[in-house]
């Protein structure tokens, strides 16, 4: 407890940050008191906006400012037949800086997960559904997590493209980490990256 | 760079906290979007009133909500004839949670460090001075880090007290952490535990 109660109710409120634990937050706390009150005013009232205005894109489901994101935006991307479905928009940002596909995203914010109330409705498969419908996709890759979560999440999406005909559905690679050494893989993702291996070229 | 512009200006804003990165800052964005909204709206306003609010003790100098602070205001502590100086408000809450001093404090707000422009009057010591003109303190403690600097800011207080006929002027031990083992504790530490060494009771 210090002497002033709004710093008492302060550092609570920034242990709401995930890896910010009691002492982090007093420090934070009064670092940003004593060093820098007017960043620190302007966190905050970006915080609120951000929380007040940061919406799902129409399309994607991305986070956006707008109604639709800079990626749906974008007219190379509208035009693109493949859709990519990852778990979060943490995940989109993680391919777009591999600078490697350039076609379109789709975001479940999520797994399935019937235990704590997540079904298809809060992945937002419906709309994944409309869009299918639409007949301007014709490649999905599955981009979920490599866990059982994932996989069971991916195996319901792959269900929804066959219905609507599309049968190039893809899964990324499971395997040894480009750069890394073999000595470090765990055991399952070697044994997947033996299970998985292709014709040498 | 994420699909939201308001989302990059906060991942951005984000890492004014000491120890957060831009990786730390765009998991604690996400983990606040997806799960946590409501809370970091409060957590926003949290943070502009409390920057806006939080004053100095016209005392003490410590961070508080109005005019005096919590211990200022304590009458057992107005009588106290005892003064301990440190350099931080969080030094005040670590003699606080030690359970073992019930006097006053002053807190500077740092230390001299000419080179950075910060001299007496950045921390307080006309303040400080004005205190001791009172005649109400008998002992200042000396509680500034044990550093070149802090020992240089005690010195320079402890000339002020002098001034004032405060001949009680006494600093805290440094030596062995209690409860620690002495082949961890470092060379500079076990040097000056052995300097100060007491009479065995």
């Amino acid at each position: 407890m210090t002497a002033s109660v709004q710093l008492d109710k302060l550092i609570k409120a920034l242990q709401i940050q995930p890896g910010v634990g009691p002492r982090s937050a007093t420090r934070i706390a009064y670092h940003l008191l004593d060093r820098r009150r007017t960043d620190a005013v302007e966190l905050g009232q970006l915080l609120v906006s951000a929380m007040h205005n940061i919406k799902l894109c129409r399309c994607c489901r991305n986070y956006c400012d707008d109604d639709l994101c800079r990626i749906c935006k974008s007219p190379e991307r509208q035009q693109s037949k493949q859709l990519c479905v990852v778990e979060s928009p943490s995940d989109v940002e993680a391919f777009e800086q591999s600078n490697n596909y350039f076609g379109r995203y789709f975001v479940l914010h999520g797994h399935l997960s019937p235990i704590d109330g997540i079904g298809a409705n809060e992945l937002g498969l419906p709309l994944l559904d409309e869009l299918l419908a639409q007949g301007t996709i014709d490649e999905i890759i599955l981009a979920t997590n490599p866990t059982v979560e994932g996989d069971a999440t991916a195996s319901f999406i792959a269900s929804i493209a066959l219905r609507h005909n599309i049968t190039n559905i893809t899964k990324i690679a499971s395997g040894v980490p480009i750069g890394g050494e073999l000595d470090n893989v765990d055991q399952k993702t070697l044994a997947s990256s033996l299970q998985n291996r292709r014709p040498f070229k």
